[in-house]
């Protein structure tokens, strides 16, 4: 599907515009060079199911999946557009309680929504309601932080346990009957990277949505031609999620999260940016997770429990549909 | 449901961000003030169908629809971001044939394509595809053209004949076997409004999307306070166009054009303005189609050809369902 899609993208002729980040990055957003600044655009289409899952709803998810890409672009998230897209008969009070959420979100983040859509399909033309967000933020120029930024040396910081989102949704879908009280840990990172970056050592930033931590270490290792060492002590995951992944065969490593972001960070300044990370109230679990290294570059590797090193693949997509 | 959207719009706390035009204005796009600039920013859900119809796609209108917001704004269209959802199974090489149209539409309308994101949902759970789409635009600081700058003494300018999209797409839904070659206007509008811009009398802008003429010209003497006089014998409506409209019971200029704008032009700057745009591709039918009056503010009226003059009210959304 990858290559499909790199495929369609090369029908757009031009792909990057002012100078800035354009789509052949595969970055968390695109940028444009207007003077002094760098304004960083992201788009993404939400379409998870359930709408309302343990712990937040498809509104808080569709602000907090911009803001978040914006802030992994070292980017101060400021505007939300959106595109609404409703089944015909969709309930107005459903319809209420999304937007509230969307607006509880985009406070909590600091972000104004200043334009959107609103479309009606027919009955059985979509299930229920889609929504997509774009998310406009500003860097000062040349200083957005790009997944190619990451060097030998560098340490890798997690701000936050993983695998919470995907497994509340399976929680959420009845069929699982999973027994577990996981919520989702869909929540707005700007303040936690905003202290981070004050730090000054940030050399790489990603939220590991889609594919989970293995698809957004990957994407750094490929991009920063290095290679990343986790080590499996010091992965941050919930014992509800472990229990919960292996009961459904799934790698917690490649459930999606959507409060959590990974930074790759210059040695010197490490324990510095952890500590300024742990002082923001979504940073407070946050922990030293691995290191970055010159070899075997490309590669993310986790050292096992009894010694061993094994290869973390970029995983296909994302195990668990309509997560996102 | 206009109420009901204002409803929600009011969930969001925040509604405009550094200085821009904000949600609550309703015009074509939003803004943010940055350095020297204002950047435009404008989104839509497009759940067109059929997805090919006469004169464009679905592809086409998502991007031509960003552009002219832009365009209507009075910003120059810089770069598209898109969401493009697709039903699981749908056809890759109409993937293929749809995102070539959108590389042909803004390679025409000079705008890249820097950001995007692809999503599957179930079999059933969506009719085939909807693609949203974010357009990013430039004008100079506080040089943005809104719905409300319009004064008494004005002149209207059509930049071409009304109605043909939703005709286009009306015939094209077999069920109406509506024997009729019109096709779509859709297509790209920078480039006209440059050249009407660059004469320096325009004092609002729209293209009359969803609600057709009515709609847009509605909303811009609710929001100027100025009553707009049309004159029936000026309405630039193509013969085929008047004829389906009258079998089918649909008001021409109810109807969605997706590649026409609508201009208001201080008095000494229209005759100019129009052989600007006449001098354009895509404005050579453009024609003078009313004036601006101080009384009656809010409203839009039409003399007819016996000489009677009738309120055009806007109308309630759009006579013809998925036509953008």
């Amino acid at each position: 599907m990858d290559d499909a899609i790199k495929g369609f993208i090369s029908n757009f002729s031009v792909r990057r515009a002012l100078g800035g980040v354009g789509i052949d990055e595969f970055d968390d957003g695109a940028s444009l060079k207007i003077g002094e600044w760098e304004l960083v655009a992201t788009m993404d289409g939400h379409t998870v199911s359930p709408l309302f899952f343990p712990g937040g709803d498809i509104g808080r998810l569709a602000i907090c999946g911009s803001v978040n890409d914006l802030a992994m672009m070292g980017a101060k998230p400021i505007a939300i557009l959106d595109s609404i897209i409703v089944e015909e008969g969709f309930s107005f009070s459903d319809l209420d309680k999304i937007t509230r959420s969307m607006g509880a979100a985009a406070e909590e983040a600091g972000v104004a929504v200043i334009g959107g859509d609103f479309k009606v399909m027919p009955k059985n033309a979509i299930d229920k309601i889609t929504i997509a967000t774009c998310g406009l933020g500003l860097a000062e120029k040349g200083k957005v932080i790009l997944d190619s930024g990451t060097r030998p040396g560098d340490k890798v910081i997690a701000t936050g346990s993983i695998g919470e989102h995907g497994i509340a949704l399976l929680s959420a879908r009845e069929q699982f009957n999973l027994d577990t009280d996981i919520k989702s840990d869909v929540r707005p990172l700007w303040a936690t990277v905003e202290a981070a970056l004050a730090v000054g050592g940030i050399t790489s930033m990603k939220d590991p949505t889609r594919g989970g931590l293995a698809s957004a270490l990957n994407d750094i290792a490929a991009k920063s031609k290095v290679s990343i060492w986790l080590d499996h002590s010091r992965l941050p995951i919930k014992k509800a999620v472990s229990a919960a992944s292996e009961m459904l065969g799934l790698n917690p490593l490649e459930i999606t999260c959507e409060g959590v972001a990974v930074m790759c960070v210059s040695e010197d300044r490490a324990e510095e940016t952890l500590e300024a990370v742990r002082n923001t109230p979504y940073g407070r679990e946050a922990s030293l997770i691995g290191e970055v290294r010159g070899d075997r570059p490309g590669y993310v590797l986790l050292k096992t429990e009894v010694g061993g090193t094994r290869i973390v693949d970029k995983p296909m997509g994302e195990p668990i549909p309509r997560v996102c």
